[in-house]
Protein backbone atom coordinates (compact mmCIF):
# COMPACT_ATOMS: atom_id res chain seq x y z
CA UNK A 1 0.00 0.00 0.00
CA UNK A 2 1.62 2.76 -1.52
CA UNK A 3 1.78 6.08 0.70
CA UNK A 4 -0.13 4.33 3.87
CA UNK A 5 2.66 4.79 6.13
CA UNK A 6 3.91 8.77 6.62
CA UNK A 7 7.48 9.07 6.51
CA UNK A 8 10.20 10.01 7.89
CA UNK A 9 9.41 7.29 11.09
CA UNK A 10 10.60 7.23 14.37
CA UNK A 11 11.07 4.01 16.04
CA UNK A 12 11.81 4.40 20.37
CA UNK A 13 12.77 0.70 21.18
CA UNK A 14 13.84 -2.15 19.50
CA UNK A 15 12.60 -5.18 21.46
CA UNK A 16 10.38 -8.29 19.73
CA UNK A 17 8.03 -5.38 18.64
CA UNK A 18 9.87 -2.49 17.71
CA UNK A 19 12.39 -5.34 15.68
CA UNK A 20 9.21 -6.49 14.43
CA UNK A 21 8.07 -3.38 13.22
CA UNK A 22 11.34 -2.45 11.94
CA UNK A 23 11.51 -5.60 9.44
CA UNK A 24 7.72 -5.03 8.76
CA UNK A 25 8.41 -1.77 7.24
CA UNK A 26 11.39 -2.88 5.59
CA UNK A 27 9.33 -5.30 3.94
CA UNK A 28 7.27 -2.70 2.68
CA UNK A 29 6.69 -1.94 -1.62
CA UNK A 30 7.74 1.25 -0.50
CA UNK A 31 9.68 1.79 2.58
CA UNK A 32 9.62 4.48 4.44
CA UNK A 33 12.68 5.72 6.24
CA UNK A 34 13.77 4.88 9.95
CA UNK A 35 15.20 6.68 12.62
CA UNK A 36 15.34 4.56 15.80
CA UNK A 37 16.41 4.92 19.34
CA UNK A 38 16.42 2.17 22.10
CA UNK A 39 18.08 2.28 25.22
CA UNK A 40 19.58 -1.36 24.17
CA UNK A 41 22.85 -0.91 22.16
CA UNK A 42 23.03 -4.13 21.45
CA UNK A 43 19.43 -3.98 19.41
CA UNK A 44 20.35 -1.16 18.18
CA UNK A 45 23.38 -2.40 16.64
CA UNK A 46 21.54 -5.78 15.73
CA UNK A 47 19.14 -3.31 13.77
CA UNK A 48 21.71 -1.76 11.97
CA UNK A 49 23.46 -4.48 10.72
CA UNK A 50 20.02 -6.14 9.58
CA UNK A 51 19.88 -3.17 7.31
CA UNK A 52 16.04 -2.62 8.93
CA UNK A 53 16.53 1.02 10.20
CA UNK A 54 18.50 4.08 8.27
CA UNK A 55 19.63 5.85 11.44
CA UNK A 56 20.72 5.15 14.47
CA UNK A 57 19.57 8.15 16.63
CA UNK A 58 20.92 9.39 19.55
CA UNK A 59 17.98 9.77 22.12
CA UNK A 60 14.15 10.20 21.32
CA UNK A 61 14.35 13.72 20.93
CA UNK A 62 16.85 12.82 17.89
CA UNK A 63 14.86 10.73 16.53
CA UNK A 64 11.61 11.79 16.51
CA UNK A 65 12.47 15.53 15.47
CA UNK A 66 10.89 16.10 11.98
CA UNK A 67 9.15 12.97 12.14
CA UNK A 68 5.92 12.33 10.40
CA UNK A 69 5.05 8.82 12.06
CA UNK A 70 6.26 7.98 16.15
CA UNK A 71 6.24 4.85 17.04
CA UNK A 72 6.84 4.16 20.97
CA UNK A 73 7.64 0.08 21.09
CA UNK A 74 8.78 0.87 24.95
CA UNK A 75 7.42 -1.02 28.03
CA UNK A 76 4.61 0.52 29.36
CA UNK A 77 6.41 2.11 32.45
CA UNK A 78 8.84 4.09 30.47
CA UNK A 79 6.14 5.44 27.31
CA UNK A 80 5.50 8.84 29.84
CA UNK A 81 9.08 9.80 29.84
CA UNK A 82 9.64 8.48 25.99
CA UNK A 83 5.90 10.74 25.00
CA UNK A 84 7.59 13.62 27.36
CA UNK A 85 10.73 13.36 25.32
CA UNK A 86 9.42 13.27 22.29
CA UNK A 87 6.83 16.11 22.83
CA UNK A 88 8.60 19.69 22.06
CA UNK A 89 10.86 18.08 18.92
CA UNK A 90 7.14 17.02 16.97
CA UNK A 91 6.15 18.51 14.15
CA UNK A 92 2.24 19.50 14.18
CA UNK A 93 0.82 16.91 12.25
CA UNK A 94 3.26 13.95 13.30
CA UNK A 95 1.09 10.80 14.12
CA UNK A 96 2.07 8.79 17.40
CA UNK A 97 1.55 5.18 18.12
CA UNK A 98 2.38 2.55 20.62
CA UNK A 99 2.30 -1.02 21.13
CA UNK A 100 1.40 -1.34 24.38
CA UNK A 101 -0.61 -3.96 26.17
CA UNK A 102 -2.75 -1.54 27.99
CA UNK A 103 -4.22 1.53 26.82
CA UNK A 104 -5.91 3.55 29.73
CA UNK A 105 -2.62 4.09 31.13
CA UNK A 106 -1.01 4.64 27.55
CA UNK A 107 -3.73 7.57 27.10
CA UNK A 108 -3.06 9.31 30.32
CA UNK A 109 0.65 9.11 29.61
CA UNK A 110 -0.25 10.98 26.15
CA UNK A 111 -2.45 13.33 28.01
CA UNK A 112 0.00 14.48 30.47
CA UNK A 113 2.84 14.66 27.58
CA UNK A 114 0.41 17.53 26.00
CA UNK A 115 0.05 14.73 22.78
CA UNK A 116 -3.80 13.48 23.26
CA UNK A 117 -4.70 15.18 19.79
CA UNK A 118 -2.10 13.39 17.88
CA UNK A 119 -1.81 9.89 19.50
CA UNK A 120 -3.67 6.47 19.06
CA UNK A 121 -2.96 3.57 21.96
CA UNK A 122 -2.43 0.48 19.76
CA UNK A 123 -2.13 -3.29 21.23
CA UNK A 124 -1.68 -5.93 18.87
CA UNK A 125 -2.86 -9.45 19.43
CA UNK A 126 0.84 -10.87 18.74
CA UNK A 127 4.36 -11.09 20.37
CA UNK A 128 6.82 -13.75 21.60
CA UNK A 129 7.44 -14.66 25.44
CA UNK A 130 10.83 -14.23 23.92
CA UNK A 131 12.82 -10.66 24.21
CA UNK A 132 15.20 -8.07 21.59
CA UNK A 133 15.40 -7.28 18.57
CA UNK A 134 16.89 -10.92 17.13
CA UNK A 135 13.51 -12.32 18.48
CA UNK A 136 11.64 -9.82 15.81
CA UNK A 137 9.76 -11.05 12.97
CA UNK A 138 8.38 -8.70 10.06
CA UNK A 139 5.07 -11.50 9.47
CA UNK A 140 4.49 -11.29 13.80
CA UNK A 141 1.59 -8.70 12.88
CA UNK A 142 0.18 -9.84 9.60
CA UNK A 143 -3.99 -11.26 10.20
CA UNK A 144 -3.34 -9.78 13.88
CA UNK A 145 -6.07 -8.00 15.27
CA UNK A 146 -4.60 -4.53 16.26
CA UNK A 147 -7.13 -2.99 19.47
CA UNK A 148 -6.82 0.87 18.77
CA UNK A 149 -7.91 3.75 20.86
CA UNK A 150 -7.81 7.51 20.84
CA UNK A 151 -8.31 9.77 24.05
CA UNK A 152 -12.10 10.46 23.70
CA UNK A 153 -12.10 7.79 20.79
CA UNK A 154 -14.05 10.30 18.91
CA UNK A 155 -10.95 11.24 16.34
CA UNK A 156 -12.38 9.92 13.49
CA UNK A 157 -9.40 11.25 11.56
CA UNK A 158 -6.60 10.38 13.73
CA UNK A 159 -7.91 6.62 13.68
CA UNK A 160 -8.43 6.35 10.08
CA UNK A 161 -4.39 7.08 10.05
CA UNK A 162 -3.58 4.61 12.45
CA UNK A 163 -5.78 2.08 10.92
CA UNK A 164 -4.02 2.57 7.48
CA UNK A 165 -1.18 2.41 9.08
CA UNK A 166 -1.63 -1.30 10.48
CA UNK A 167 -3.36 -2.66 7.47
CA UNK A 168 -0.61 -1.69 5.82
CA UNK A 169 1.14 -4.10 7.20
CA UNK A 170 -1.19 -6.72 7.11
CA UNK A 171 -2.69 -6.50 10.65
CA UNK A 172 -7.20 -6.54 11.58
CA UNK A 173 -6.85 -3.15 13.17
CA UNK A 174 -10.14 -2.42 14.98
CA UNK A 175 -11.45 0.45 17.53
CA UNK A 176 -12.09 -0.67 21.17
CA UNK A 177 -13.08 1.54 24.05
CA UNK A 178 -9.54 1.84 26.13
CA UNK A 179 -11.51 0.98 29.32
CA UNK A 180 -13.14 -2.20 28.07
CA UNK A 181 -10.31 -2.95 25.95
CA UNK A 182 -7.89 -2.87 29.44
CA UNK A 183 -10.48 -5.33 31.17
CA UNK A 184 -10.54 -7.91 28.53
CA UNK A 185 -6.84 -7.91 28.50
CA UNK A 186 -7.00 -8.56 32.15
CA UNK A 187 -8.88 -11.70 31.40
CA UNK A 188 -7.41 -12.92 28.40
CA UNK A 189 -3.51 -11.85 28.49
CA UNK A 190 -2.62 -11.19 31.93
CA UNK A 191 -4.73 -14.42 33.45
CA UNK A 192 -2.93 -16.69 31.23
CA UNK A 193 0.28 -15.25 31.71
CA UNK A 194 -0.02 -16.00 35.74
CA UNK A 195 -1.42 -19.20 35.28
CA UNK A 196 1.83 -19.83 33.27
CA UNK A 197 4.48 -18.74 35.89
CA UNK A 198 2.05 -20.48 38.59
CA UNK A 199 2.53 -23.72 37.10
CA UNK A 200 6.22 -23.43 35.87
CA UNK A 201 7.01 -22.83 39.86
CA UNK A 202 5.17 -25.74 40.90
CA UNK A 203 6.67 -27.70 38.50
CA UNK A 204 10.07 -26.40 39.37
CA UNK A 205 9.60 -27.02 43.32
CA UNK A 206 8.85 -30.22 42.37
CA UNK A 207 12.12 -30.73 40.89
CA UNK A 208 10.95 -30.99 37.11
CA UNK A 209 12.66 -29.53 34.50
CA UNK A 210 11.95 -28.26 31.12
CA UNK A 211 13.32 -31.46 29.64
CA UNK A 212 10.84 -33.30 31.55
CA UNK A 213 7.83 -32.01 30.08
CA UNK A 214 5.82 -33.08 26.52
CA UNK A 215 4.23 -30.98 24.29
CA UNK A 216 1.41 -30.22 26.93
CA UNK A 217 3.57 -28.66 29.62
CA UNK A 218 5.66 -27.39 27.26
CA UNK A 219 2.65 -24.84 25.88
CA UNK A 220 1.45 -24.71 28.99
CA UNK A 221 4.46 -22.95 30.55
CA UNK A 222 5.76 -21.16 27.21
CA UNK A 223 5.14 -17.75 28.75
CA UNK A 224 6.62 -18.35 32.22
CA UNK A 225 9.55 -17.02 30.11
CA UNK A 226 7.97 -13.74 29.17
CA UNK A 227 9.98 -10.32 30.33
CA UNK A 228 10.01 -10.02 33.94
CA UNK A 229 10.04 -5.80 33.19
CA UNK A 230 7.43 -5.85 31.04
CA UNK A 231 4.97 -7.43 32.76
CA UNK A 232 5.57 -5.62 35.80
CA UNK A 233 4.99 -2.63 34.03
CA UNK A 234 1.15 -4.43 32.79
CA UNK A 235 0.58 -5.32 36.50
CA UNK A 236 1.16 -2.01 38.01
CA UNK A 237 -2.17 -0.99 36.58
CA UNK A 238 -3.53 -4.48 35.95
CA UNK A 239 -2.58 -6.46 39.24
CA UNK A 240 -5.66 -6.19 41.46
CA UNK A 241 -8.11 -6.81 38.45
CA UNK A 242 -5.73 -10.11 37.83
CA UNK A 243 -5.71 -10.91 41.55
CA UNK A 244 -9.13 -11.19 41.61
CA UNK A 245 -9.55 -13.44 38.09
CA UNK A 246 -7.03 -15.62 40.09
CA UNK A 247 -9.21 -16.24 42.76
CA UNK A 248 -12.27 -16.72 40.39
CA UNK A 249 -10.14 -19.20 38.82
CA UNK A 250 -9.13 -20.81 42.05
CA UNK A 251 -12.78 -21.57 42.97
CA UNK A 252 -13.01 -23.27 38.89
CA UNK A 253 -9.95 -25.32 39.93
CA UNK A 254 -11.39 -26.18 43.44
CA UNK A 255 -14.23 -27.69 41.46
CA UNK A 256 -12.33 -29.45 39.21
CA UNK A 257 -10.70 -31.18 42.20
CA UNK A 258 -13.57 -31.84 43.97
CA UNK A 259 -15.18 -33.83 41.37
CA UNK A 260 -11.64 -35.60 40.15
CA UNK A 261 -11.22 -36.42 44.14
CA UNK A 262 -14.66 -38.00 44.11
CA UNK A 263 -14.24 -39.36 40.73
CA UNK A 264 -16.95 -38.13 38.98
CA UNK A 265 -15.61 -39.00 35.73
CA UNK A 266 -18.92 -38.56 34.17
CA UNK A 267 -19.36 -34.61 34.96
CA UNK A 268 -15.40 -34.54 33.47
CA UNK A 269 -16.31 -35.99 30.69
CA UNK A 270 -19.19 -33.27 30.58
CA UNK A 271 -16.62 -30.46 31.18
CA UNK A 272 -13.83 -31.40 29.01
CA UNK A 273 -16.80 -32.07 25.98
CA UNK A 274 -18.04 -28.22 26.38
CA UNK A 275 -14.42 -26.93 26.64
CA UNK A 276 -13.79 -28.80 23.58
CA UNK A 277 -16.71 -27.52 21.81
CA UNK A 278 -15.57 -24.22 23.07
CA UNK A 279 -12.30 -24.20 21.95
CA UNK A 280 -12.51 -25.55 18.57
CA UNK A 281 -16.17 -24.37 17.57
CA UNK B 1 17.21 -50.00 10.54
CA UNK B 2 16.56 -53.07 9.16
CA UNK B 3 14.44 -56.03 11.07
CA UNK B 4 14.22 -53.22 13.89
CA UNK B 5 10.52 -54.16 13.84
CA UNK B 6 9.49 -57.54 14.03
CA UNK B 7 6.72 -58.38 11.51
CA UNK B 8 3.54 -58.95 10.99
CA UNK B 9 2.31 -56.02 12.87
CA UNK B 10 -1.05 -55.99 14.84
CA UNK B 11 -1.79 -52.35 15.27
CA UNK B 12 -5.14 -51.77 17.64
CA UNK B 13 -6.79 -48.33 17.03
CA UNK B 14 -6.23 -45.56 14.64
CA UNK B 15 -6.58 -42.56 16.43
CA UNK B 16 -3.49 -39.75 16.58
CA UNK B 17 -1.03 -42.11 18.21
CA UNK B 18 -2.39 -45.52 16.13
CA UNK B 19 -2.68 -43.10 12.63
CA UNK B 20 1.10 -41.98 13.46
CA UNK B 21 2.13 -45.33 14.31
CA UNK B 22 1.15 -46.69 10.94
CA UNK B 23 2.54 -43.58 8.83
CA UNK B 24 5.54 -43.67 10.74
CA UNK B 25 5.77 -47.72 9.87
CA UNK B 26 5.32 -47.23 6.50
CA UNK B 27 7.98 -44.99 6.12
CA UNK B 28 10.29 -47.60 7.21
CA UNK B 29 13.15 -48.31 4.94
CA UNK B 30 11.35 -52.24 5.27
CA UNK B 31 8.11 -51.33 6.00
CA UNK B 32 6.65 -54.29 7.53
CA UNK B 33 3.16 -55.44 7.00
CA UNK B 34 0.60 -53.85 9.08
CA UNK B 35 -2.75 -55.61 10.35
CA UNK B 36 -5.23 -53.09 12.30
CA UNK B 37 -8.46 -52.90 14.20
CA UNK B 38 -10.09 -49.90 15.14
CA UNK B 39 -13.15 -49.40 16.82
CA UNK B 40 -14.15 -45.97 14.56
CA UNK B 41 -15.16 -47.29 10.91
CA UNK B 42 -13.93 -43.53 9.49
CA UNK B 43 -10.04 -44.11 10.99
CA UNK B 44 -10.08 -47.29 9.05
CA UNK B 45 -11.01 -46.32 5.99
CA UNK B 46 -9.01 -43.80 6.41
CA UNK B 47 -5.86 -45.51 6.99
CA UNK B 48 -6.59 -47.97 4.06
CA UNK B 49 -7.27 -45.24 1.95
CA UNK B 50 -3.38 -43.84 3.02
CA UNK B 51 -2.14 -46.86 2.43
CA UNK B 52 -0.20 -47.21 5.76
CA UNK B 53 -2.10 -50.73 6.80
CA UNK B 54 -2.26 -53.66 4.54
CA UNK B 55 -5.30 -55.30 5.98
CA UNK B 56 -8.25 -54.16 8.42
CA UNK B 57 -9.10 -57.15 10.48
CA UNK B 58 -12.48 -57.81 11.63
CA UNK B 59 -11.99 -57.33 15.42
CA UNK B 60 -9.27 -58.01 18.12
CA UNK B 61 -8.48 -61.69 17.52
CA UNK B 62 -8.26 -61.14 14.00
CA UNK B 63 -6.00 -58.61 13.93
CA UNK B 64 -3.56 -60.23 16.45
CA UNK B 65 -3.52 -64.03 14.62
CA UNK B 66 0.20 -64.59 13.91
CA UNK B 67 1.59 -61.35 14.80
CA UNK B 68 5.07 -60.60 16.17
CA UNK B 69 4.15 -57.39 17.31
CA UNK B 70 1.15 -56.05 18.40
CA UNK B 71 0.61 -52.36 19.52
CA UNK B 72 -2.57 -51.39 21.75
CA UNK B 73 -3.46 -47.83 20.95
CA UNK B 74 -6.50 -47.45 22.32
CA UNK B 75 -7.91 -45.17 25.01
CA UNK B 76 -6.29 -46.46 28.69
CA UNK B 77 -10.07 -47.50 29.21
CA UNK B 78 -10.14 -50.16 26.75
CA UNK B 79 -6.42 -51.96 27.01
CA UNK B 80 -7.89 -54.70 29.25
CA UNK B 81 -10.64 -55.72 27.13
CA UNK B 82 -7.95 -55.90 24.30
CA UNK B 83 -5.33 -57.41 25.83
CA UNK B 84 -8.09 -60.06 27.47
CA UNK B 85 -9.22 -60.58 23.48
CA UNK B 86 -6.08 -60.73 22.03
CA UNK B 87 -4.37 -63.30 24.09
CA UNK B 88 -5.92 -66.74 22.79
CA UNK B 89 -4.32 -65.88 19.51
CA UNK B 90 -0.90 -64.77 20.51
CA UNK B 91 2.15 -66.49 19.28
CA UNK B 92 4.64 -67.50 22.14
CA UNK B 93 7.19 -65.03 20.93
CA UNK B 94 4.82 -62.06 20.25
CA UNK B 95 5.76 -58.68 21.70
CA UNK B 96 2.92 -56.45 22.68
CA UNK B 97 2.91 -52.73 23.46
CA UNK B 98 0.59 -50.15 24.36
CA UNK B 99 0.90 -46.14 23.85
CA UNK B 100 -0.78 -45.02 27.31
CA UNK B 101 -0.14 -42.31 29.29
CA UNK B 102 -0.34 -44.38 32.46
CA UNK B 103 1.59 -47.53 33.43
CA UNK B 104 0.54 -48.83 36.55
CA UNK B 105 -3.01 -50.08 34.65
CA UNK B 106 -1.32 -50.50 31.80
CA UNK B 107 0.93 -53.33 33.30
CA UNK B 108 -2.29 -54.68 35.74
CA UNK B 109 -4.17 -55.07 32.42
CA UNK B 110 -1.27 -56.96 31.06
CA UNK B 111 -1.41 -59.09 34.35
CA UNK B 112 -4.89 -59.75 34.02
CA UNK B 113 -4.93 -60.87 30.61
CA UNK B 114 -2.03 -63.47 31.23
CA UNK B 115 0.25 -61.79 29.36
CA UNK B 116 2.67 -59.96 31.63
CA UNK B 117 5.51 -62.06 30.11
CA UNK B 118 5.63 -60.50 26.89
CA UNK B 119 4.10 -56.85 26.93
CA UNK B 120 6.37 -53.25 27.58
CA UNK B 121 3.86 -50.06 28.70
CA UNK B 122 4.90 -47.77 26.24
CA UNK B 123 4.23 -43.69 26.84
CA UNK B 124 5.41 -41.40 24.01
CA UNK B 125 5.76 -38.06 24.87
CA UNK B 126 3.93 -36.76 21.87
CA UNK B 127 0.25 -36.62 21.00
CA UNK B 128 -2.17 -33.76 20.26
CA UNK B 129 -5.33 -32.47 21.53
CA UNK B 130 -6.81 -33.28 18.01
CA UNK B 131 -8.58 -37.07 17.80
CA UNK B 132 -8.92 -39.53 15.15
CA UNK B 133 -6.41 -41.06 12.19
CA UNK B 134 -6.53 -37.60 10.06
CA UNK B 135 -4.52 -36.00 13.10
CA UNK B 136 -2.01 -38.44 12.82
CA UNK B 137 1.64 -37.49 12.09
CA UNK B 138 4.31 -39.29 10.51
CA UNK B 139 6.78 -37.92 12.59
CA UNK B 140 5.28 -37.28 15.85
CA UNK B 141 7.48 -40.14 17.34
CA UNK B 142 10.61 -38.45 16.07
CA UNK B 143 12.96 -36.92 18.60
CA UNK B 144 10.24 -37.73 21.83
CA UNK B 145 10.85 -39.43 25.04
CA UNK B 146 9.15 -42.73 24.95
CA UNK B 147 9.09 -44.30 28.99
CA UNK B 148 9.01 -48.07 28.88
CA UNK B 149 8.05 -50.17 31.74
CA UNK B 150 7.57 -53.93 32.58
CA UNK B 151 6.37 -55.87 34.95
CA UNK B 152 8.89 -55.82 37.21
CA UNK B 153 10.86 -54.07 35.11
CA UNK B 154 13.58 -56.40 35.28
CA UNK B 155 13.34 -58.45 31.83
CA UNK B 156 15.92 -56.99 29.87
CA UNK B 157 15.66 -58.73 26.49
CA UNK B 158 11.90 -57.55 26.18
CA UNK B 159 12.77 -54.52 26.74
CA UNK B 160 15.65 -54.20 24.57
CA UNK B 161 12.79 -55.79 21.86
CA UNK B 162 10.39 -52.47 22.92
CA UNK B 163 13.69 -50.41 22.67
CA UNK B 164 14.69 -51.21 19.43
CA UNK B 165 11.52 -50.94 18.21
CA UNK B 166 11.19 -47.27 19.38
CA UNK B 167 14.33 -46.27 18.34
CA UNK B 168 13.50 -47.49 14.99
CA UNK B 169 10.75 -44.86 14.62
CA UNK B 170 13.12 -42.21 15.51
CA UNK B 171 12.27 -41.99 19.26
CA UNK B 172 14.41 -41.52 22.34
CA UNK B 173 13.33 -44.52 24.46
CA UNK B 174 14.32 -44.74 27.98
CA UNK B 175 13.48 -47.73 30.92
CA UNK B 176 11.56 -46.07 33.95
CA UNK B 177 9.47 -47.60 37.33
CA UNK B 178 5.49 -47.41 36.49
CA UNK B 179 4.76 -46.03 39.75
CA UNK B 180 7.49 -43.19 39.67
CA UNK B 181 6.52 -43.07 35.91
CA UNK B 182 2.10 -42.51 36.72
CA UNK B 183 3.91 -39.74 39.73
CA UNK B 184 5.62 -37.44 37.33
CA UNK B 185 2.88 -37.72 34.67
CA UNK B 186 0.50 -36.51 37.23
CA UNK B 187 2.42 -33.18 37.61
CA UNK B 188 3.81 -32.61 34.00
CA UNK B 189 0.95 -34.07 32.13
CA UNK B 190 -2.42 -34.03 33.63
CA UNK B 191 -2.45 -30.82 35.72
CA UNK B 192 -1.55 -29.19 32.86
CA UNK B 193 -4.20 -30.37 30.85
CA UNK B 194 -7.15 -29.49 33.99
CA UNK B 195 -5.11 -26.08 33.81
CA UNK B 196 -6.45 -25.52 30.22
CA UNK B 197 -9.45 -26.64 30.55
CA UNK B 198 -9.88 -24.70 34.03
CA UNK B 199 -9.03 -21.36 32.02
CA UNK B 200 -11.26 -22.19 29.19
CA UNK B 201 -14.41 -22.52 31.34
CA UNK B 202 -13.67 -19.12 33.18
CA UNK B 203 -13.10 -17.90 29.37
CA UNK B 204 -16.27 -18.78 28.10
CA UNK B 205 -18.21 -17.70 31.50
CA UNK B 206 -16.65 -14.84 30.91
CA UNK B 207 -18.40 -14.26 27.42
CA UNK B 208 -15.38 -14.39 25.66
CA UNK B 209 -14.63 -17.00 22.37
CA UNK B 210 -11.44 -18.02 20.70
CA UNK B 211 -11.42 -15.32 18.53
CA UNK B 212 -11.10 -13.42 21.10
CA UNK B 213 -7.63 -14.41 22.22
CA UNK B 214 -4.01 -13.67 21.50
CA UNK B 215 -1.15 -16.39 21.10
CA UNK B 216 -0.89 -16.44 24.98
CA UNK B 217 -4.50 -17.32 25.79
CA UNK B 218 -4.84 -19.67 22.44
CA UNK B 219 -1.54 -21.81 23.92
CA UNK B 220 -3.14 -21.85 27.59
CA UNK B 221 -6.19 -23.39 26.17
CA UNK B 222 -5.30 -25.44 23.23
CA UNK B 223 -5.68 -28.48 25.70
CA UNK B 224 -9.26 -27.62 26.59
CA UNK B 225 -9.92 -29.01 22.99
CA UNK B 226 -8.33 -32.89 23.98
CA UNK B 227 -10.56 -35.89 23.81
CA UNK B 228 -12.80 -36.43 26.83
CA UNK B 229 -12.75 -39.89 26.60
CA UNK B 230 -8.98 -39.77 26.97
CA UNK B 231 -8.77 -38.26 30.04
CA UNK B 232 -11.70 -39.84 31.48
CA UNK B 233 -9.82 -42.61 31.64
CA UNK B 234 -6.74 -41.58 32.67
CA UNK B 235 -8.38 -39.46 35.52
CA UNK B 236 -9.92 -42.83 36.66
CA UNK B 237 -6.41 -43.36 37.63
CA UNK B 238 -4.66 -40.53 38.92
CA UNK B 239 -7.62 -38.47 39.77
CA UNK B 240 -7.06 -38.42 43.44
CA UNK B 241 -3.31 -37.22 43.15
CA UNK B 242 -4.35 -34.63 40.38
CA UNK B 243 -6.97 -33.36 42.81
CA UNK B 244 -3.81 -33.14 45.38
CA UNK B 245 -1.93 -30.89 42.81
CA UNK B 246 -4.73 -28.69 42.15
CA UNK B 247 -4.57 -27.90 45.41
CA UNK B 248 -0.86 -26.99 45.73
CA UNK B 249 -1.48 -25.09 42.41
CA UNK B 250 -4.44 -23.18 44.12
CA UNK B 251 -2.11 -21.98 47.03
CA UNK B 252 0.52 -21.09 44.42
CA UNK B 253 -2.03 -18.81 42.67
CA UNK B 254 -3.46 -17.38 45.45
CA UNK B 255 0.35 -16.28 46.68
CA UNK B 256 -0.02 -14.20 43.26
CA UNK B 257 -3.15 -12.76 44.10
CA UNK B 258 -1.70 -11.20 47.53
CA UNK B 259 1.14 -9.99 45.23
CA UNK B 260 -0.55 -8.04 42.76
CA UNK B 261 -3.44 -7.27 44.63
CA UNK B 262 -0.63 -5.30 47.36
CA UNK B 263 1.20 -4.23 44.14
CA UNK B 264 4.41 -6.32 45.19
CA UNK B 265 5.89 -5.68 42.26
CA UNK B 266 9.17 -6.54 43.16
CA UNK B 267 8.32 -10.04 44.05
CA UNK B 268 6.40 -10.15 40.81
CA UNK B 269 9.59 -9.08 39.07
CA UNK B 270 11.91 -11.62 41.04
CA UNK B 271 9.33 -14.60 40.93
CA UNK B 272 9.21 -14.17 37.14
CA UNK B 273 13.23 -13.83 36.50
CA UNK B 274 12.84 -16.84 37.99
CA UNK B 275 10.38 -19.00 36.15
CA UNK B 276 12.27 -17.17 33.41
CA UNK B 277 15.41 -19.07 33.79
CA UNK B 278 13.94 -22.23 34.69
CA UNK B 279 11.82 -22.19 31.40
CA UNK B 280 14.71 -21.04 29.75
CA UNK B 281 17.81 -22.80 31.00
Amino acid sequence: VSGAVPEPVALVGLGVLGGSLSRALRGLESPPTVSAYARSGRDVSAALEAGVIDRAATGVADAVRGAALVIVATPLGAEEAVLRAAAPELVPEALVLDVGSLQVPALAAATASGLSARFVACHPMAGSEASGFEAGDATLFRDRPVWLSGPGGEDEALLGEARTFWSALGARPAVIDADLHDTRMAVVSHLPQVLANGLARVLEEGGFTVDDLGPAGRDMTRLAASSPELWRDVFSHSGPQVAALLRLLGRELDGWARILDGQDLDEVGRRMARTRRWRNP
